[in-house]
């Protein structure tokens, strides 16, 4: 077979079959096929697109590229989570713990984040002796006695998607939904849990900017698991303004917490406990209903709180330094943004939010970028909220004020306040489970 | 200013200005971008396509990487003419001497050939002692006292259209109308020649596949010269079946110096007269019908065929090679092919017999691959003539009586025998200048 022919056939638009595909994906990660003709090969990708079927054998032979996690000696279901990201999303870090509370395990592995803020495993590291990096063994066995445990991603899990994301990023090819979707199945079809929850957010703070392409990326999602036999639950949640009111690593670890102690902000609280829900009900914990009330319960309970500590403890994190006190030594400067209009704030640009963050020091520009873990911003103010000129709209957070000085204009500038009380739309849009598309609001 | 970018702004459909072409070209040239970017580049060109304005910044860019030849100290017009390549087109070494009869200068750098049958250097080049690789001194001196001279192109002309087609030729980018109407542009107009001809040729067995595709690419061609201060004229002409009866090196030069005698196919006469009267008409000889008198009157008084003697002695050749006792020494295996239908030749697949030719020895599968200047076929048939079953459709030559059984097939079935005449569509199908297409048959 010859790479020519194949890059010919995507360019013209056409279908390819399973071994025109291995062919690619193989010949790439063992090195007979040089960086330019998958380069041509992506961006025909990126261009014509890929149907179900491709994805699927595109998602197949990543996935054979390298180890795959067996979880099957860990009694019970296993359930797994994924975020497309956005701005402020801390729901895993809430998540995990209630679900574990409600008998259900949660075997996570997280990446790291390029941009904005960062990722699941840099916030858990902003816990002082937080280890992300743990052996195989000692994974199962945090499993087994917490239920829930959250590492950064092992080695040789998909070494195919790694180098040809590498290839993507720098060819403006990653915005292709075949290949995030194909992306994203291999790498939680490689974690190996039974259930599989994503999270996809929709909004200006977000890859996806129109629920449109949400779903068309949750229905593609949803197909490449169903059709290699595990459950999946896509929900399309919005990113127009961050999650929360917290942006940063050590910021949204706290905020998590308060959250799991009954606080916190009523959307975060909201999605995070319709998430978990929903990661029940996979995990066959009864109807909708009854999983909705357990997880609630949980909280109430304080029993996803204990499992929260358990879990820090389990992975080395210093409890204490969840404690105000403690917090106030390493928030070296802070610095608060004031309205300069009153009325009612109307919209918050996530990406500006996360931008304004990643300069104060919460973020990555570069993969080689070192995190500050107490940079960020905590908002005051929230889409819908009533603001007098002179209030209070977020506190910067940094240990340098002259990068709050040059924080401080991103961040007023992402406020929009206008006469007009806004119409807020409910965080969750769509549903999309196999074969089925329930939407709420688009 | 950053390479992904500009790739991302091609993806998407966006015209580039000067300063983001020349970024990439540049960039790419001077290897500061890699392959892999490049690459995509130009996929996303292929399949999102280059306005005027960006070609011609493109082809500026192009040109601009390597030498231009200078021929201002030549005295009079200078013309230059490019075939987008056929089957069996020697056009070129029966237009040159034409031209060069009725006192216009042919300034003619040509490419070696890839495929069906070797390049117009490849063709002289069978020619015993004919030089192709000229100084430029020497090209200077033939140019002035033959009035026409044909070498191979130097090494500096152009460079950075050779190293972009060597990518575009491996990640199937080659069949774009903006990146080749660039890639023939930049190269003619480092030629230095004032006007240029471009024979854009149409149907099976061309590049172009339809009349709508080879106006498109006319028109392109034409608008690049223009905005570079040239006198440029495109026709389009037919390619379905092969051009004139003989195709393969030595067998070609033969049939145009029979053309040049007075004799030789009709279709090749008429198509070199054709495209030589536009050559002087440009030139500025007269108006277009004094232009194809003076042509025809080169052929009648012998001076064409003078010239195309001049030329080969200039350059090198043994003029002796072309008397036909000479010739049946070379020829060593003679092959004739017979009809086992009776009726009317109703299509003769071009690039078929094309291929047939390359099995035979005349072309090139691989760059490095030698050519055998005495292989290739003589039709005994055209489309439109009458034949018996037994009869010779055509000639094979080969070094090698196994090849000529393997090309026999191939060469059979290009012939469609039907029982109806069919309708023959004249050679020329448009003509294209600045600002206006004349269609003759579509």
């Amino acid at each position: 077979m010859r790479t020519y022919d194949v890059i010919a056939k995507k360019r013209d638009g056409n279908e390819l079959n399973e071994s025109e595909i291995n062919h690619v994906v193989n010949g790439y990660v063992n090195g007979s096929i040089p960086d330019y003709q998958m380069a041509a090969f992506l961006m025909a990708v990126y261009l014509k697109g890929m149907t179900v079927k491709e994805c699927t054998y595109f998602t197949k032979c990543m996935l054979s590229s390298g180890d795959i996690m067996d979880l099957s000696h860990i009694a019970g279901v296993k359930v797994d989570k994924h975020s497309t990201g956005g701005v402020g999303d801390k729901t895993t870090l809430i998540i995990a713990p209630i679900v574990a509370a409600c008998g259900v395990k949660v075997a996570k592995m997280s990446g790291r984040g390029l941009g904005h803020t960062g990722g699941t495993v840099d916030k858990l590291e902003s816990i002082e002796g937080f280890k992300v990096g743990l052996e195989k063994e000692k994974f199962f066995d945090i499993l087994k006695k917490v239920g829930c445990c959250i590492v950064s991603q092992t080695g040789n899990l998909v070494p195919a998607d790694k180098k040809i994301y590498a290839l993507r990023d720098v060819t403006a090819t990653v915005e292709s939904i075949p290949l995030i979707a194909s992306s994203i199945m291999s790498k939680k079809l490689a974690s190996g849990a039974d259930c599989i929850l994503l999270d996809v957010k929709v909004g200006s703070g977000a890859f996806m900017k129109t629920s449109e392409e949400a779903i068309k990326l949750s229905k593609l999602m949803v197909e490449i698991g169903e059709s290699f036999g595990k459950k999946v639950t896509a929900v399309v949640t919005g990113m127009d303004e961050p999650l929360g009111s917290s942006i940063g690593n050590f910021l949204e670890i706290l905020e998590s917490y308060e959250v799991l102690k009954g606080n916190g902000p009523e959307d975060l609280r909201e999605v995070s406990l319709y998430l978990a829900s929903q990661m029940l009900y996979m995990a066959g914990m009864g109807n909708l209903t009854e999983c909705q009330d357990k997880a609630k319960r949980s909280i109430e309970s304080g029993s996803a709180l204990k499992k929260f500590k358990e879990m820090i403890c389990a992975q080395g994190g210093n409890i204490s330094a969840l404690e105000d006190e403690y917090c106030k030594i390493k928030f070296r400067v802070k610095y608060e943004c004031l309205s300069s209009a009153a009325g009612y704030v109307t919209h918050i640009d996530a990406s500006q939010v996360g931008k304004a963050s990643m300069f104060l020091g919460a973020g990555r520009l570069v993969k080689e970028d070192s995190i500050d873990p107490y940079a960020g911003i905590v908002l005051s103010k929230k889409v819908g909220d009533q603001v007098n000129e002179g209030e209070v709209l977020g506190t910067l957070y940094s240990s340098d004020v002259i990068k709050c000085k040059e924080a401080e204009n991103i961040f007023k500038e992402s406020f929009k306040i206008s006469n007009k009380q806004p119409y807020k739309s409910p965080f969750v849009r769509a549903k999309v489970t196999f074969g089925k598309v329930d939407t709420y609001v688009l």
